[in-house]
């Protein structure tokens, strides 16, 4: 297939080179900057644009990989109006598309990205959506050759798949920022919870999180929450972190199955 | 070297056996139960008692690895006030053992033990202090002959790193448990996270995690963080939590080197 790139950020250029790497031709990539869209259609043997109205009208899918507040502005200014538009965003909804082409999708691929480290596909989540079951076809065949794991996600379930992500992934590593900045303070290094934290990780990915819980809060052990608060006292922000979270953790074992 | 243990515990079961393994004799396991002190004596091959008057005087360490709440018990009725004890936990003081005796210390494996999973101890951090240089160095050959990962705390850090633990463990696992229960109140598989999850863990284990923030709250992205709130609108709890969550993460990164 012929593709068109809009973007060259993070999510682009790693999709855009494995979409290259599986066999697919990418036509044009189109950029702001020229040294941006030239780096990465340099990657995947592409013409480099920085004006939309350069946009060629023949690709067969044109994927929309730019910062969430940028796809407005891309769409309103897309010289063609009947050609296959594809976002890759978790928070913005498909319909968003809708206004602008007959044939419009999503591929969100649920993963961390950086221009410098091109992520292996294979085992990366695709959450794709299309508006009509040949568009999805056609976003499933390419999403299927690039990863053993696509998942149709419509936008709702996209939307709160992304709202997931942010507690599995930034609250959790804030958890671990916190418990890095309490042992520097008393010269610990963080190797040492580091067989602890894989253990933990482990536990909560083999068997459910939900199950897996354990510390003082879910036993209901106040003394140690105390002792604990006790020894914040000198850091207000922790203290307070600590306190509610160990609290939401009590409501949450003590309300199960009241639903989110 | 003869070893007695008081508890039969995830703990006391654990470290008892790792040590038997390692070649020394297991003399007796107390218990309150002669149906648990049984087992693990078994395992050991060592006598099971139910009475802590029956202890034997002869012993070259004497491991106290019952809960935090029943140590003052144990060491209240121990029969004798010239041997050297060692307790194994996390958030108390070693100085609770000086009026008992002349010779203690604290051994603090730091791991979540089960009963019925025996750990390979060899990666286990094993936290260290005693009262003498003497005893340190009985206390650090026995652990060194159990783990690569030997490292001397003293009673503050000590407690710290337990704080620390419920940072980096157990409010991690409630992040998790958070992000399952939205995605199964919306029919999404908690395995469409996992390679996200091992991806951000591996991360911060080997940069540091203060380093590898990401996601809304340290991009200061309101827009998005409203719109996850509205995403969890019918869950007061959820949203809470993501709204404290966030409004540290921007707090923190914002008052960057302020300490603790």
């Amino acid at each position: 297939m012929r593709i068109v790139f809009i973007g060259a950020g993070n999510v682009a250029t790693n999709l855009a080179v494995a979409i290259r790497k599986s066999g697919h031709e990418v036509v044009q990539v189109y950029s702001r900057t020229e040294e941006s869209a030239g780096e990465l259609a340099h990657k995947t043997e592409a013409e480099a644009i920085t004006r939309l109205d350069r946009i060629v009208a023949d690709a067969d899918i044109y994927f929309i990989a730019v910062k969430d507040d940028a796809i407005e502005e891309v769409l309103s200014q897309f010289p063609h109006n009947d050609v296959f538009l594809v976002h890759t965003a978790g928070s913005i909804s498909m319909n968003m598309l809708r206004d602008y082409t007959d044939d419009y999708g999503v591929l969100y691929p649920l993963q961390t990205f950086s221009k410098d480290w091109l992520s292996d596909f294979t085992e990366i989540p695709l959450c794709i959506e299309a508006n009509t079951d040949r568009n999805l076809n056609i976003l499933g065949q390419i999403a299927e050759e690039l990863s053993n794991n696509v998942c149709h996600i419509d936008t709702m379930q996209r939307l709160y798949l992304h709202v997931a992500a942010v507690f599995a992934c930034n609250f959790t590593n804030f958890m671990f920022a916190s418990a890095e900045n309490i042992l520097r303070n008393h010269d610990i290094s963080f190797n040492v919870l580091k067989p602890l934290i894989r253990e933990t990780v482990d536990k909560a990915l083999v068997h459910s999180p939900s199950r897996s819980q354990s510390g003082p809060a879910v036993r209901g052990d106040r003394e140690i929450i105390e002792k604990h608060l006790d020894l914040l006292a000198h850091s207000g922000k922790l203290q307070n972190l600590y306190k509610y979270v160990s609290e939401s953790i009590m409501d949450f074992y003590n309300s199960a199955g009241e639903g989110e």
